[in-house]
């Protein structure tokens, strides 16, 4: 009985990654918001294996609990004895078919991606092992891809063992390799601790391919940056700029207007219309979107947002959780919270604080201000440091403005309240009852003169 | 009848640029906060030609509605078939005479400077054709320029045209160039579109002039950036940082302490006086003028603004349309908007707004404060929470304050309004009748105790 | 009679630095928050010197004004000739021993390290001269080194006197010496201004020493920005990032998640923990020490501060002078002044300004409020919008509050007021007695409503 060979993906995520001086396991460290296993683990994704294995020893617990996906089976490798070790823990586990093919990568390569993969694991269906390399412009420390005149590949030759004329080359070896399981399984039973460090090579199983005469696929990519394992964070630091950069880069070219190419961060998926302009020093994270001609202010950070056509976030602007229809201006040091809508043309000014509300269309919050569980309606004018209290210290309560309504300056809408549409609230009053549509509430002390009073004094230090 | 032979320039700005992927057309894209057009504008001006035409045609209404110059004859180029049709259309409109010369510039070559132009233009005394050359170091896709021993230019080899050995050359043809309009209308007329894209290409002039035997004008710039084209926007970003950069340094020679030069952004007219220390994240905008001493924190923004000298402007401050006096410190997160003048050694702190107001010589406006049309005279206090309350939903009204004002925080001053020198405003009271001088006013509600009174429990969820 | 041997140090310091442009000597600009001088003070008083000699002459008085060291011997070089003048003028002062060495520095060479200076001195044990050198990609302007096939340096050939093949030397004098106390005074009395600017020139003394068969020592060292001098602010301000860029290296070798290390400055001494993350565009200032866990947000300036462990400051936050407890949370735009200390876990928010304040555990201040002179219990809410009205204009007053106390939003407490543990305010409300514990206190207007009122109406311009 013969089924079809499958592509079963073993991921190498156990090591601890002493030179990231971390409590945390160097996999769980992240690039561009989202951790370098993740990356991997999306990259492994892209080309649907039959089972995606992730071997994890130091800090196991926590890169399970830090995984949310219910299709990895988990590997456990007790002690660290080297990357052939951990390939023999995940085929020990599990029952592959000599006719599968097994992919291994690496949780500290994040930014490989789908057609390299796919490149590799194409190479595979020519030969029992294809393995990955690069070209570096400083190869030293990794061993060199050695072909014939033929140009196949026909030995990996580490640094130690190199001669002067191999160590001259710079295509090198970058550990990703596509291996049938049948030949896996042998080269790994011979696999020997030979080296200073005590630890089972899974490079060694090249060697055995060649001394067997197994014809090697050496799959080449141009891009180093892909193939990048991280070691340290500077390294870590110096892969996120180039990832950055290469965001920028992308979005430029598909129409952005972006200031600065090394002041920007995207942290997640940002899609843009056409004529979007990012000023200096902006960060966007999560999940946001947005439309034709908008406008992003230096020093903003916008997160998991929606901005409609037309919308300009002035400088030094915080968007987290919100959604901004149409025209909508805000800023500068506006901070929306989540759950926040902003309707049509609304406005929200500077040292503003806006959370779980909808503004209705037109309507505008220009100075100062808290606004909190807050329905409003359209065309209101909200006035210099209105506060919505809508937390009594135990629970907190709606405010409901309707439309066109004008709060005077230092006003406190005291929640639960209402204030009816067309309505007018005095400066400084503090609201706790209903304001019926259309009328004037106040709530004011008299102004009074103290005569004969005098300005203190400053007092002598003792 | 002889004339004096006169000088016209022709810029060509009729493309669409279809890579800058923009409902925009490509000329009017900014760099260093100024359309790219307008710098083109700028250089064709510093020479006085005796006309400047400009060739439009995709999105001539935008180019020409964003253009506020009335010295400019705009040529309309209906179908985009060329360099050498566009030429073509400008020298059809207009009766230059043959002796005159014409200078083609370009509206997407948006850093050439007066001198560049002027050296052009001096070479096209000597020859019916100079043109401008450069030096890149990837030269390919550029025509090169064949030079003889004695060094004339000789020929402009195209890209496909070139044998490995012109390819090697690296002075390549930046396509701006100056011609005697004789010549030029002859050699236009047997333009032929034999090319891929089927257009008429300006450079093939170049052969007929070499084929006619006349002496062609090589003038060399060593300085690529002047004379650089823009295709798309990651172009257009890299070369507003090599723009800002250039700034930073003639800043920084000049005097100013530039603590990044990377981190530097300026959009306009930027004068300084001595000392001026000026740190990371900076972005001036239009006009603005800085005296002696003068300290810009970091991540301020300062547009059309005058500081004179020994101002502090503090971190996450913004000035915009503002005059600030000897002395005067602001922020952090201070935001001036436009009609705001500081008298010297005033004093706006944290989060305070001010707009259209004049603050008296050592007065203080320190924490969270929103100051509207207001006059106030010098060395007032103004408490944390004070608001201008200047806007009654329909009109704007002003506010008087005298001097040595003394306003308790959390105060509202109703306008119009108006407070006496030397009077005081108690804490929490909102202002509605004018203060007389040296008086306390005061409105405030009495405090009183509940007694027996509960606080709300946190309600469970239903 | 003979004494052990002494090492002095003269440190050069007189010139004015014209192409600085400024009105300070060039010594006291900054590099990385420090001055230059105090930099080579630093380098210098690592090594321990018997004597530390600083040549003054130009800003002499500023200098020794901005200098807090009691032990330099300061030295008037009244006229600049020279900085052989310089080092004459220290030697006519100072009785040293002809078997002393002195170690020449330069007050505008930064950063000089420890280690460097060492290998020079220990050099100058072999010889009377000792003469630091480094290696430069562009050589050009300085005096090449010239050493002879067993590597012993031979010579200084300055450029204007250099072959064409000496000129092709990359190794150079970087001008920083040890030399014998009476071989110098010997060379220095023979010194002769024979050049362009009428100097006498230190550097001639080791033509003599060469010509005296004196075997000089030449100590290589292979990082020139060790010993970069700064000749204007252009080269001030590449040396600053430089700089930067080493010290967010080895901070991210050390273990420290650094987003963007070109986006990183630390003016001052910052001791950090284990897991730090500090995100983009980030200062900080004086003396700053962060626990483990910590995360810094971006655009956040950090001065004289200390994080415990797990502290968050969130974006555009600012901290001076500030001591933030376990598991504290700030910002965004959290202004923390001088004299702040935040008890665990307790919370600033955004548009807050503390000052001189002590808020107690699991104590909140999250929004647009000004705590200043302020101690305050645990567990305490206080309300959007409050203000502790502490400045009567001529005192400051302290406000005590308890623990859990619930600060309704925009009341004011005018100090001296104390508000017992337990104590409620009612929103709005302006405090100016004291409030007993549990108690709810109010000073609240009541709400009317103005019948038959009508809305301003928007008056026609004139």
């Amino acid at each position: 009985m013969s089924t079809t060979p499958q592509l079963h993906v073993v991921i190498l995520a156990a090591g601890k990654g002493t030179r990231m001086r971390s409590a945390k396991p160097k996999v769980l460290q992240s690039l561009g918001g989202k951790t370098m296993l993740a990356r991997v683990l999306d990259a492994a994704t892209s080309i649907r294996p039959a089972s995606l294995n992730v071997v994890v020893g130091f800090g196991a617990d926590q890169i399970v609990a830090a995984t949310d996906r219910a299709d990895i089976r988990w590997v456990l490798q007790n002690e660290q004895l080297g990357t052939g070790h951990a390939v023999r823990c995940a085929l020990d586990e599990v029952d592959f078919a000599d006719d599968d093919h097994v992919l291994i990568l690496y949780g500290d390569v994040p930014l490989l991606d789908a057609a390299v993969v796919q490149g590799l694991v194409d190479a595979a269906r020519r030969s029992p092992l294809a393995v990955l390399t690069t070209e570096l412009s400083d190869p030293s420390g990794y061993g060199r891809i050695i072909r014939d005149a033929a140009h196949a590949l026909i030995a990996i030759r580490e640094q130690k063992d190199a001669t002067p004329l191999e160590q001259a080359i710079t295509e090198i070896n970058t550990g990703l390799m596509c291996v049938r399981v049948g030949e896996l399984r042998q080269w790994l039973t011979r696999l020997e601790p030979k080296n200073a460090q005590g630890e089972l090579y899974l490079t060694d199983i090249v060697g055995m391919a060649h001394a067997a005469e197994v014809a090697i696929e050496g799959v080449f990519t141009d891009d180093p940056v892909k193939v990048a394992g991280v070691n340290d964070r500077w390294a870590l630091a110096e892969l996120e700029r180039e990832w950055q950069r290469r965001q920028a880069k992308s979005l430029a070219l598909a129409g952005a207007t972006i200031i600065d190419p090394a002041r920007l961060d995207i942290r997640g998926e940002l899609s843009i219309g056409t004529d979007v302009t990012i000023d200096v020093n902006v960060i966007f994270e999560g999940r946001v979107t947005i439309g034709n001609g908008v406008t992003i202010g230096p020093n903003s950070i916008i997160r998991n947002a929606t901005l409609a056509d037309g919308v300009q976030v002035l400088a030094f602007s915080h968007v987290d959780g919100a959604e901004l229809a149409e025209g909508v201006v805000i800023g500068p040091y506006a901070r929306l919270r989540p759950g926040t809508f902003l309707d049509a043309h609304s406005r929200i000014g500077n040292f503003v604080e806006v959370k779980a509300s909808r503004i209705g269309a037109g309507s505008k919050v220009n100075h100062l201000s808290y606004v909190g569980d807050t329905e409003m309606g359209q065309e209101c004018n909200i006035g210099a440091g209105t506060i919505t209290c809508n937390y009594d210290g135990a629970n907190k309560h709606k405010t409901l403005i309707g439309d066109r309504v004008f709060v005077g300056s230092a006003s406190q809408l005291v929640a639960p309240v209402a204030v009816g549409s067309g309505a007018t609230i005095g400066a400084g009053s503090t609201i706790t009852k209903n304001v019926p549509e259309e009328q004037l509430a106040l709530a004011r002390a008299p102004q009074v003169l103290k005569t004969g009073w005098q300005r203190p004094v400053k007092k002598k230090p003792a």
